[in-house]
Protein backbone atom coordinates (compact mmCIF):
# COMPACT_ATOMS: atom_id res chain seq x y z
CA UNK A 1 0.00 0.00 0.00
CA UNK A 2 1.23 3.42 -0.64
CA UNK A 3 0.35 6.39 1.27
CA UNK A 4 2.62 8.96 -0.85
CA UNK A 5 0.03 11.51 -2.12
CA UNK A 6 -0.47 11.38 -5.91
CA UNK A 7 0.50 14.33 -7.67
CA UNK A 8 -0.84 15.03 -11.29
CA UNK A 9 1.83 17.78 -13.47
CA UNK A 10 1.11 19.62 -16.54
CA UNK A 11 1.74 23.05 -18.38
CA UNK A 12 1.54 25.20 -21.27
CA UNK A 13 5.55 25.55 -22.10
CA UNK A 14 5.53 21.86 -23.16
CA UNK A 15 7.31 18.93 -21.38
CA UNK A 16 10.56 19.74 -22.40
CA UNK A 17 10.35 23.64 -20.70
CA UNK A 18 12.77 23.95 -17.43
CA UNK A 19 10.28 25.61 -15.47
CA UNK A 20 8.28 21.99 -15.47
CA UNK A 21 11.28 19.90 -14.95
CA UNK A 22 12.36 21.71 -11.89
CA UNK A 23 8.94 22.17 -10.55
CA UNK A 24 8.71 18.28 -10.98
CA UNK A 25 12.25 17.68 -9.23
CA UNK A 26 11.31 19.83 -6.15
CA UNK A 27 7.66 17.70 -5.87
CA UNK A 28 9.25 14.60 -5.84
CA UNK A 29 10.16 14.50 -2.03
CA UNK A 30 6.46 15.92 -1.53
CA UNK A 31 4.61 12.72 -3.81
CA UNK A 32 4.48 10.74 -6.55
CA UNK A 33 4.65 11.99 -9.64
CA UNK A 34 2.40 11.84 -12.59
CA UNK A 35 3.45 14.17 -15.86
CA UNK A 36 1.23 14.56 -18.45
CA UNK A 37 2.10 17.67 -20.40
CA UNK A 38 2.04 19.20 -24.27
CA UNK A 39 4.37 18.05 -26.92
CA UNK A 40 5.48 21.83 -27.11
CA UNK A 41 4.78 25.10 -26.25
CA UNK A 42 0.75 26.17 -25.39
CA UNK A 43 0.95 29.42 -24.21
CA UNK A 44 -2.38 31.66 -24.66
CA UNK A 45 -4.41 28.31 -24.58
CA UNK A 46 -6.50 29.75 -21.78
CA UNK A 47 -9.26 26.26 -21.42
CA UNK A 48 -8.77 25.64 -25.04
CA UNK A 49 -10.27 21.73 -25.82
CA UNK A 50 -9.42 19.77 -29.00
CA UNK A 51 -12.50 18.03 -30.95
CA UNK A 52 -11.33 18.69 -34.43
CA UNK A 53 -8.33 16.10 -34.71
CA UNK A 54 -7.78 12.61 -32.17
CA UNK A 55 -5.47 13.41 -29.22
CA UNK A 56 -2.31 11.23 -28.59
CA UNK A 57 -0.17 10.13 -25.72
CA UNK A 58 3.38 8.40 -25.59
CA UNK A 59 5.36 7.89 -22.75
CA UNK A 60 8.55 9.55 -21.98
CA UNK A 61 10.05 7.91 -19.26
CA UNK A 62 9.00 6.47 -16.37
CA UNK A 63 11.43 6.13 -12.90
CA UNK A 64 10.12 5.31 -9.38
CA UNK A 65 7.99 8.01 -8.14
CA UNK A 66 7.63 9.54 -11.45
CA UNK A 67 5.87 8.70 -14.86
CA UNK A 68 6.37 11.14 -17.72
CA UNK A 69 3.93 11.72 -20.92
CA UNK A 70 3.63 13.76 -23.45
CA UNK A 71 0.63 14.92 -25.72
CA UNK A 72 -0.66 16.97 -28.86
CA UNK A 73 -3.18 18.64 -26.60
CA UNK A 74 -3.78 21.39 -24.99
CA UNK A 75 -2.79 22.04 -21.76
CA UNK A 76 -7.42 21.21 -20.94
CA UNK A 77 -6.90 18.26 -23.26
CA UNK A 78 -3.99 16.39 -21.40
CA UNK A 79 -6.00 17.06 -18.00
CA UNK A 80 -8.62 15.05 -18.92
CA UNK A 81 -6.52 12.32 -20.68
CA UNK A 82 -4.75 12.20 -17.53
CA UNK A 83 -8.01 11.58 -15.18
CA UNK A 84 -10.11 9.71 -18.10
CA UNK A 85 -7.43 7.72 -19.98
CA UNK A 86 -3.76 7.08 -18.10
CA UNK A 87 -4.70 7.35 -14.18
CA UNK A 88 -6.58 4.44 -12.23
CA UNK A 89 -7.26 6.97 -9.54
CA UNK A 90 -7.71 10.78 -8.75
CA UNK A 91 -4.62 12.53 -7.90
CA UNK A 92 -4.84 13.77 -4.42
CA UNK A 93 -3.30 17.59 -5.99
CA UNK A 94 -2.87 18.87 -9.27
CA UNK A 95 0.02 21.71 -9.94
CA UNK A 96 0.58 23.63 -13.39
CA UNK A 97 3.52 25.19 -14.21
CA UNK A 98 6.03 26.51 -13.67
CA UNK A 99 5.06 29.08 -16.05
CA UNK A 100 8.00 30.97 -18.04
CA UNK A 101 6.09 34.23 -17.34
CA UNK A 102 3.51 36.15 -14.87
CA UNK A 103 -0.23 34.96 -15.44
CA UNK A 104 -1.51 37.62 -12.72
CA UNK A 105 -4.20 40.01 -13.33
CA UNK A 106 -6.55 39.17 -16.26
CA UNK A 107 -3.68 36.76 -17.53
CA UNK A 108 -5.64 33.95 -15.53
CA UNK A 109 -8.48 34.15 -18.88
CA UNK A 110 -5.55 33.75 -21.19
CA UNK A 111 -3.41 31.22 -19.77
CA UNK A 112 -3.03 27.92 -20.43
CA UNK A 113 -1.11 27.23 -17.38
CA UNK A 114 -4.24 28.15 -15.52
CA UNK A 115 -6.77 26.73 -18.16
CA UNK A 116 -5.32 23.21 -17.09
CA UNK A 117 -5.58 24.42 -13.17
CA UNK A 118 -8.95 25.39 -13.33
CA UNK A 119 -9.63 22.09 -15.25
CA UNK A 120 -8.08 19.80 -12.05
CA UNK A 121 -10.64 22.07 -10.03
CA UNK A 122 -13.52 21.33 -12.28
CA UNK A 123 -13.32 17.62 -11.93
CA UNK A 124 -12.47 18.04 -7.93
CA UNK A 125 -8.74 18.11 -7.76
CA UNK A 126 -7.39 20.37 -5.13
CA UNK A 127 -5.54 22.67 -8.15
CA UNK A 128 -2.68 25.23 -8.23
CA UNK A 129 -0.79 27.38 -10.81
CA UNK A 130 2.54 28.28 -10.44
CA UNK A 131 4.07 31.30 -12.40
CA UNK A 132 7.30 32.76 -12.55
CA UNK A 133 7.80 36.52 -13.85
CA UNK A 134 10.45 35.58 -16.36
CA UNK A 135 10.32 34.74 -20.00
CA UNK A 136 13.33 33.46 -20.70
CA UNK A 137 14.18 29.50 -21.45
CA UNK A 138 17.02 29.57 -18.79
CA UNK A 139 15.18 31.36 -15.77
CA UNK A 140 15.70 30.81 -12.30
CA UNK A 141 13.20 29.32 -10.52
CA UNK A 142 14.96 28.77 -7.19
CA UNK A 143 12.86 31.09 -5.44
CA UNK A 144 9.83 29.79 -7.13
CA UNK A 145 9.69 26.36 -6.61
CA UNK A 146 10.54 26.86 -3.13
CA UNK A 147 7.19 28.66 -2.81
CA UNK A 148 5.68 26.39 -4.82
CA UNK A 149 5.91 23.64 -2.83
CA UNK A 150 4.92 25.02 0.58
CA UNK A 151 2.10 25.89 -0.94
CA UNK A 152 1.75 22.53 -2.61
CA UNK A 153 2.38 20.51 1.21
CA UNK A 154 -0.29 23.32 2.77
CA UNK A 155 -3.25 22.31 0.37
CA UNK A 156 -2.57 18.65 0.66
CA UNK A 157 -2.97 18.97 4.44
CA UNK A 158 -6.16 21.60 4.18
CA UNK A 159 -7.47 20.94 0.93
CA UNK A 160 -9.58 23.56 -1.10
CA UNK A 161 -13.29 24.51 -1.40
CA UNK A 162 -15.61 22.98 -4.19
CA UNK A 163 -14.82 24.88 -7.31
CA UNK A 164 -12.06 27.05 -6.10
CA UNK A 165 -8.38 26.64 -7.27
CA UNK A 166 -5.58 28.70 -6.71
CA UNK A 167 -2.99 31.27 -8.79
CA UNK A 168 0.30 31.60 -7.48
CA UNK A 169 3.11 34.66 -9.20
CA UNK A 170 6.47 34.83 -8.44
CA UNK A 171 8.24 37.80 -8.55
CA UNK A 172 11.57 37.70 -10.68
CA UNK A 173 14.36 38.22 -7.72
CA UNK A 174 16.15 36.44 -5.57
CA UNK A 175 14.71 37.07 -2.36
CA UNK A 176 11.02 37.02 -2.39
CA UNK A 177 9.53 38.87 0.33
CA UNK A 178 7.20 36.48 0.84
CA UNK A 179 3.12 35.41 0.05
CA UNK A 180 0.93 37.99 -0.11
CA UNK A 181 -2.99 36.54 -0.69
CA UNK A 182 -4.85 38.90 -3.41
CA UNK A 183 -7.55 39.93 -5.44
CA UNK A 184 -7.22 39.58 -9.08
CA UNK A 185 -6.12 43.22 -10.27
CA UNK A 186 -8.59 44.84 -12.60
CA UNK A 187 -6.53 45.62 -15.95
CA UNK A 188 -6.49 45.49 -19.74
CA UNK A 189 -3.80 44.55 -22.50
CA UNK A 190 -3.56 47.37 -24.47
CA UNK A 191 -1.80 48.71 -27.97
CA UNK A 192 -1.50 44.64 -28.57
CA UNK A 193 -0.20 44.44 -32.37
CA UNK A 194 2.91 45.10 -33.66
CA UNK A 195 2.46 45.46 -37.67
CA UNK A 196 4.38 44.09 -40.03
CA UNK A 197 4.20 42.53 -43.22
CA UNK A 198 4.33 39.20 -44.95
CA UNK A 199 6.65 38.01 -48.06
CA UNK A 200 3.80 39.41 -50.45
CA UNK A 201 3.43 42.83 -48.76
CA UNK A 202 0.10 41.78 -47.19
CA UNK A 203 -0.04 43.53 -43.81
CA UNK A 204 -0.07 41.12 -40.98
CA UNK A 205 -0.43 41.38 -37.13
CA UNK A 206 1.75 39.95 -33.94
CA UNK A 207 0.27 39.65 -30.59
CA UNK A 208 1.96 41.97 -28.30
CA UNK A 209 0.67 44.91 -26.04
CA UNK A 210 1.51 46.58 -22.41
CA UNK A 211 -0.73 45.42 -19.50
CA UNK A 212 -2.59 48.64 -17.66
CA UNK A 213 -3.77 48.13 -14.50
CA UNK A 214 -6.56 50.20 -14.92
CA UNK A 215 -7.85 50.99 -11.25
CA UNK A 216 -5.36 50.04 -8.88
CA UNK A 217 -7.93 51.34 -6.05
CA UNK A 218 -7.88 47.68 -3.97
CA UNK A 219 -4.23 47.74 -2.42
CA UNK A 220 -4.47 43.82 -2.00
CA UNK A 221 -4.64 43.03 -5.40
CA UNK A 222 -1.41 41.07 -7.30
CA UNK A 223 -0.07 42.90 -9.76
CA UNK A 224 0.71 45.52 -6.71
CA UNK A 225 1.68 42.25 -4.08
CA UNK A 226 4.24 41.33 -7.14
CA UNK A 227 5.85 44.92 -7.82
CA UNK A 228 6.47 45.06 -3.99
CA UNK A 229 8.44 41.76 -4.24
CA UNK A 230 6.15 39.38 -2.75
CA UNK A 231 4.91 36.35 -4.48
CA UNK A 232 1.01 36.82 -5.44
CA UNK A 233 -1.56 33.67 -4.62
CA UNK A 234 -5.32 34.74 -5.93
CA UNK A 235 -8.12 31.78 -4.60
CA UNK A 236 -10.11 31.69 -7.68
CA UNK A 237 -13.61 30.33 -9.14
CA UNK A 238 -14.99 28.29 -11.48
CA UNK A 239 -18.58 29.46 -10.84
CA UNK A 240 -18.50 33.31 -12.96
CA UNK A 241 -21.86 34.07 -12.15
CA UNK A 242 -21.99 37.69 -10.84
CA UNK A 243 -24.26 37.01 -7.92
CA UNK A 244 -24.75 40.95 -7.13
CA UNK A 245 -26.33 41.89 -10.61
CA UNK A 246 -28.95 39.01 -10.38
CA UNK A 247 -31.45 41.10 -9.10
CA UNK A 248 -30.90 43.83 -11.48
CA UNK A 249 -31.05 41.59 -14.31
CA UNK A 250 -34.04 39.87 -13.09
CA UNK A 251 -35.73 43.33 -12.99
CA UNK A 252 -34.88 43.70 -16.89
CA UNK A 253 -37.89 40.63 -17.57
CA UNK A 254 -40.46 41.53 -15.04
CA UNK A 255 -43.80 42.02 -17.22
CA UNK B 1 -23.88 62.72 -37.92
CA UNK B 2 -24.71 58.91 -37.66
CA UNK B 3 -26.53 57.83 -34.73
CA UNK B 4 -27.06 54.31 -34.89
CA UNK B 5 -25.29 52.28 -32.55
CA UNK B 6 -22.18 50.25 -33.52
CA UNK B 7 -22.04 46.56 -32.99
CA UNK B 8 -19.23 44.32 -33.30
CA UNK B 9 -19.94 41.31 -34.09
CA UNK B 10 -18.19 37.47 -33.61
CA UNK B 11 -18.27 33.44 -33.34
CA UNK B 12 -16.70 30.50 -32.85
CA UNK B 13 -18.01 29.19 -35.64
CA UNK B 14 -16.55 30.89 -38.51
CA UNK B 15 -17.76 33.20 -40.70
CA UNK B 16 -20.18 30.94 -43.06
CA UNK B 17 -21.95 29.50 -40.47
CA UNK B 18 -25.57 29.84 -40.26
CA UNK B 19 -25.64 31.10 -36.49
CA UNK B 20 -23.95 34.15 -37.26
CA UNK B 21 -25.06 35.15 -40.81
CA UNK B 22 -28.83 35.14 -38.71
CA UNK B 23 -27.77 36.92 -36.17
CA UNK B 24 -26.41 39.93 -38.30
CA UNK B 25 -29.48 39.94 -40.28
CA UNK B 26 -31.99 40.24 -37.49
CA UNK B 27 -29.42 42.93 -35.56
CA UNK B 28 -29.37 45.62 -39.00
CA UNK B 29 -32.72 46.82 -37.88
CA UNK B 30 -30.48 47.57 -34.23
CA UNK B 31 -27.49 49.57 -35.67
CA UNK B 32 -24.50 49.21 -37.82
CA UNK B 33 -22.50 45.97 -37.99
CA UNK B 34 -19.41 45.27 -38.13
CA UNK B 35 -18.50 41.24 -38.42
CA UNK B 36 -15.40 39.96 -38.00
CA UNK B 37 -14.82 36.62 -37.41
CA UNK B 38 -13.20 33.32 -37.47
CA UNK B 39 -12.42 32.27 -41.19
CA UNK B 40 -13.79 28.82 -40.18
CA UNK B 41 -14.43 26.56 -37.18
CA UNK B 42 -12.60 27.69 -33.80
CA UNK B 43 -15.42 25.97 -31.27
CA UNK B 44 -13.72 24.47 -28.02
CA UNK B 45 -11.10 27.49 -28.04
CA UNK B 46 -12.42 29.85 -24.69
CA UNK B 47 -10.30 33.19 -24.63
CA UNK B 48 -7.16 31.13 -26.30
CA UNK B 49 -4.97 34.21 -28.24
CA UNK B 50 -2.10 33.10 -30.76
CA UNK B 51 1.08 34.62 -30.51
CA UNK B 52 3.01 32.06 -32.38
CA UNK B 53 2.06 33.07 -35.99
CA UNK B 54 0.81 36.47 -37.32
CA UNK B 55 -2.61 36.98 -37.44
CA UNK B 56 -4.12 38.54 -40.89
CA UNK B 57 -7.91 39.82 -41.78
CA UNK B 58 -9.75 40.23 -45.37
CA UNK B 59 -12.81 42.03 -45.83
CA UNK B 60 -15.30 39.84 -47.10
CA UNK B 61 -18.37 42.49 -48.15
CA UNK B 62 -19.16 45.95 -47.24
CA UNK B 63 -23.02 47.44 -47.71
CA UNK B 64 -24.83 50.11 -46.25
CA UNK B 65 -24.93 49.66 -42.52
CA UNK B 66 -22.95 45.94 -42.57
CA UNK B 67 -19.04 45.37 -42.98
CA UNK B 68 -18.03 41.46 -42.89
CA UNK B 69 -14.33 41.16 -42.13
CA UNK B 70 -12.79 37.23 -41.18
CA UNK B 71 -9.05 36.19 -39.95
CA UNK B 72 -7.51 33.26 -39.51
CA UNK B 73 -7.31 33.93 -35.63
CA UNK B 74 -9.04 32.46 -32.49
CA UNK B 75 -12.46 34.67 -31.34
CA UNK B 76 -10.46 36.65 -29.14
CA UNK B 77 -7.76 37.61 -31.93
CA UNK B 78 -11.06 38.92 -33.62
CA UNK B 79 -12.52 41.06 -31.40
CA UNK B 80 -8.57 42.33 -30.41
CA UNK B 81 -8.10 43.03 -34.21
CA UNK B 82 -11.28 44.80 -34.50
CA UNK B 83 -10.77 47.02 -31.48
CA UNK B 84 -7.03 47.78 -32.07
CA UNK B 85 -7.04 47.68 -35.80
CA UNK B 86 -10.31 48.10 -37.60
CA UNK B 87 -12.63 50.06 -35.83
CA UNK B 88 -12.35 53.71 -35.56
CA UNK B 89 -14.51 53.81 -32.51
CA UNK B 90 -15.46 51.66 -29.86
CA UNK B 91 -18.34 49.36 -30.69
CA UNK B 92 -21.96 49.94 -28.36
CA UNK B 93 -22.29 46.35 -27.96
CA UNK B 94 -20.62 43.11 -29.11
CA UNK B 95 -22.57 40.24 -29.68
CA UNK B 96 -21.05 36.83 -30.31
CA UNK B 97 -23.01 33.79 -31.76
CA UNK B 98 -25.43 32.70 -32.86
CA UNK B 99 -23.48 29.27 -31.14
CA UNK B 100 -24.59 25.97 -32.63
CA UNK B 101 -24.66 24.31 -29.50
CA UNK B 102 -25.21 25.42 -26.06
CA UNK B 103 -23.28 27.24 -23.33
CA UNK B 104 -24.44 26.83 -20.44
CA UNK B 105 -23.12 25.41 -17.20
CA UNK B 106 -19.34 24.83 -17.46
CA UNK B 107 -19.22 25.14 -20.65
CA UNK B 108 -18.95 28.96 -20.47
CA UNK B 109 -15.44 27.87 -19.67
CA UNK B 110 -14.74 26.05 -22.56
CA UNK B 111 -16.70 28.36 -25.56
CA UNK B 112 -15.14 30.34 -28.09
CA UNK B 113 -18.33 32.33 -28.26
CA UNK B 114 -17.95 32.94 -24.29
CA UNK B 115 -14.80 33.70 -24.76
CA UNK B 116 -15.07 36.47 -27.27
CA UNK B 117 -17.87 37.72 -25.27
CA UNK B 118 -15.20 38.57 -22.31
CA UNK B 119 -13.13 39.87 -24.66
CA UNK B 120 -15.46 42.75 -25.22
CA UNK B 121 -16.40 43.16 -21.24
CA UNK B 122 -12.30 43.26 -20.47
CA UNK B 123 -12.03 45.83 -23.36
CA UNK B 124 -15.12 47.46 -21.53
CA UNK B 125 -17.74 47.10 -24.39
CA UNK B 126 -21.24 46.00 -23.19
CA UNK B 127 -21.04 42.26 -24.59
CA UNK B 128 -23.36 39.17 -24.82
CA UNK B 129 -22.71 35.61 -25.94
CA UNK B 130 -25.56 33.84 -27.85
CA UNK B 131 -26.26 29.92 -29.00
CA UNK B 132 -29.13 27.82 -29.32
CA UNK B 133 -28.76 24.35 -28.01
CA UNK B 134 -28.82 22.64 -31.95
CA UNK B 135 -25.47 21.61 -33.24
CA UNK B 136 -26.82 21.04 -36.77
CA UNK B 137 -25.44 23.22 -39.42
CA UNK B 138 -29.28 24.32 -40.66
CA UNK B 139 -30.46 25.14 -37.40
CA UNK B 140 -33.57 27.20 -36.95
CA UNK B 141 -32.35 30.40 -35.13
CA UNK B 142 -35.72 32.06 -35.39
CA UNK B 143 -36.71 32.29 -31.35
CA UNK B 144 -33.11 32.27 -30.68
CA UNK B 145 -32.75 35.53 -32.73
CA UNK B 146 -36.16 37.00 -31.23
CA UNK B 147 -34.88 36.31 -27.79
CA UNK B 148 -31.16 37.61 -28.55
CA UNK B 149 -32.48 40.96 -30.62
CA UNK B 150 -34.62 41.57 -27.88
CA UNK B 151 -32.03 41.72 -25.11
CA UNK B 152 -29.36 43.49 -27.44
CA UNK B 153 -32.12 46.29 -27.58
CA UNK B 154 -31.85 46.09 -23.41
CA UNK B 155 -28.56 46.43 -23.52
CA UNK B 156 -28.05 48.91 -25.35
CA UNK B 157 -30.29 51.00 -23.03
CA UNK B 158 -29.42 50.30 -19.92
CA UNK B 159 -25.64 49.42 -20.37
CA UNK B 160 -24.30 46.70 -17.92
CA UNK B 161 -21.95 46.69 -14.64
CA UNK B 162 -18.29 47.35 -15.35
CA UNK B 163 -16.82 43.14 -15.77
CA UNK B 164 -19.96 41.77 -16.21
CA UNK B 165 -21.38 40.36 -19.57
CA UNK B 166 -24.28 38.50 -20.58
CA UNK B 167 -24.62 34.39 -21.53
CA UNK B 168 -27.82 33.67 -23.46
CA UNK B 169 -28.86 30.16 -23.85
CA UNK B 170 -31.65 29.44 -25.90
CA UNK B 171 -34.28 25.43 -25.80
CA UNK B 172 -34.36 24.28 -29.41
CA UNK B 173 -38.39 24.38 -29.26
CA UNK B 174 -40.15 26.10 -31.14
CA UNK B 175 -42.06 28.47 -28.98
CA UNK B 176 -39.23 29.34 -25.91
CA UNK B 177 -41.54 30.19 -22.94
CA UNK B 178 -39.69 33.52 -22.19
CA UNK B 179 -36.28 34.11 -20.45
CA UNK B 180 -34.97 33.50 -16.90
CA UNK B 181 -32.08 34.63 -15.28
CA UNK B 182 -30.18 32.09 -13.57
CA UNK B 183 -26.96 31.06 -12.17
CA UNK B 184 -24.21 28.83 -13.94
CA UNK B 185 -24.68 25.21 -13.23
CA UNK B 186 -22.87 23.64 -10.95
CA UNK B 187 -21.46 20.39 -13.34
CA UNK B 188 -18.60 18.76 -15.33
CA UNK B 189 -18.46 16.16 -18.12
CA UNK B 190 -18.08 13.02 -18.12
CA UNK B 191 -17.08 9.90 -20.29
CA UNK B 192 -14.54 12.32 -22.36
CA UNK B 193 -13.52 10.21 -24.75
CA UNK B 194 -14.26 7.95 -28.12
CA UNK B 195 -11.02 5.70 -27.91
CA UNK B 196 -10.27 4.70 -31.57
CA UNK B 197 -6.97 3.83 -33.86
CA UNK B 198 -5.18 5.42 -36.07
CA UNK B 199 -3.75 3.79 -39.77
CA UNK B 200 -0.90 2.29 -37.93
CA UNK B 201 -2.77 0.69 -35.14
CA UNK B 202 -1.87 3.38 -32.26
CA UNK B 203 -4.81 4.34 -29.99
CA UNK B 204 -6.42 7.93 -31.04
CA UNK B 205 -8.89 9.70 -28.49
CA UNK B 206 -11.31 11.54 -29.88
CA UNK B 207 -13.21 14.34 -27.43
CA UNK B 208 -16.94 13.66 -26.64
CA UNK B 209 -19.01 13.52 -23.19
CA UNK B 210 -21.79 13.67 -20.96
CA UNK B 211 -22.80 16.89 -19.24
CA UNK B 212 -23.49 16.29 -15.48
CA UNK B 213 -25.45 18.75 -13.93
CA UNK B 214 -23.32 17.02 -10.29
CA UNK B 215 -25.68 19.27 -7.64
CA UNK B 216 -28.75 21.12 -9.12
CA UNK B 217 -29.47 21.86 -5.31
CA UNK B 218 -30.47 25.67 -6.88
CA UNK B 219 -33.26 25.33 -8.83
CA UNK B 220 -32.44 28.99 -10.60
CA UNK B 221 -29.42 26.90 -12.53
CA UNK B 222 -29.17 27.62 -16.26
CA UNK B 223 -29.08 23.85 -17.28
CA UNK B 224 -32.97 23.38 -15.20
CA UNK B 225 -34.19 26.38 -17.24
CA UNK B 226 -33.42 25.25 -20.65
CA UNK B 227 -34.29 22.01 -19.31
CA UNK B 228 -38.09 23.49 -18.43
CA UNK B 229 -38.50 25.17 -22.05
CA UNK B 230 -36.70 28.83 -21.13
CA UNK B 231 -33.87 30.67 -22.69
CA UNK B 232 -31.40 31.07 -19.96
CA UNK B 233 -29.65 34.10 -19.19
CA UNK B 234 -26.58 33.96 -16.79
CA UNK B 235 -24.37 37.58 -15.52
CA UNK B 236 -20.92 36.28 -15.82
CA UNK B 237 -17.96 38.22 -14.33
CA UNK B 238 -14.39 38.58 -15.43
CA UNK B 239 -12.91 38.96 -11.83
CA UNK B 240 -12.47 34.81 -10.68
CA UNK B 241 -11.60 36.15 -7.02
CA UNK B 242 -13.36 34.05 -4.53
CA UNK B 243 -13.56 36.63 -2.38
CA UNK B 244 -15.24 34.22 0.34
CA UNK B 245 -11.94 32.17 0.93
CA UNK B 246 -9.86 35.10 1.32
CA UNK B 247 -9.90 35.81 4.97
CA UNK B 248 -9.18 31.99 5.40
CA UNK B 249 -6.44 31.15 3.00
CA UNK B 250 -4.59 34.47 4.62
CA UNK B 251 -4.98 32.14 7.89
CA UNK B 252 -2.46 29.90 6.09
CA UNK B 253 0.16 32.78 5.98
CA UNK B 254 0.12 34.11 9.62
CA UNK B 255 3.30 33.81 11.12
Amino acid sequence: MNNKPLILITNDDGVDAKGIKELTECLREVGDLVVLAPDGPRSGMSSAITSSVPLTYTLVKEEKGLTVYKSNGTPVDCVKLALNEVLDRKPDLLVSGINHGGNYAICVNYSGTMGATAEGCIVGIPSIGVSLLNHRPDADFTECCRLGRMLARQVLKKGLPHGTYLNLNVPNIPNVKGTKVCRQADGRWINEFFRSENATGQPVFWLTGTFENSKPIHPDNDTLALDSGYASLVPCKIDVTDYEFLAELNSWFDA
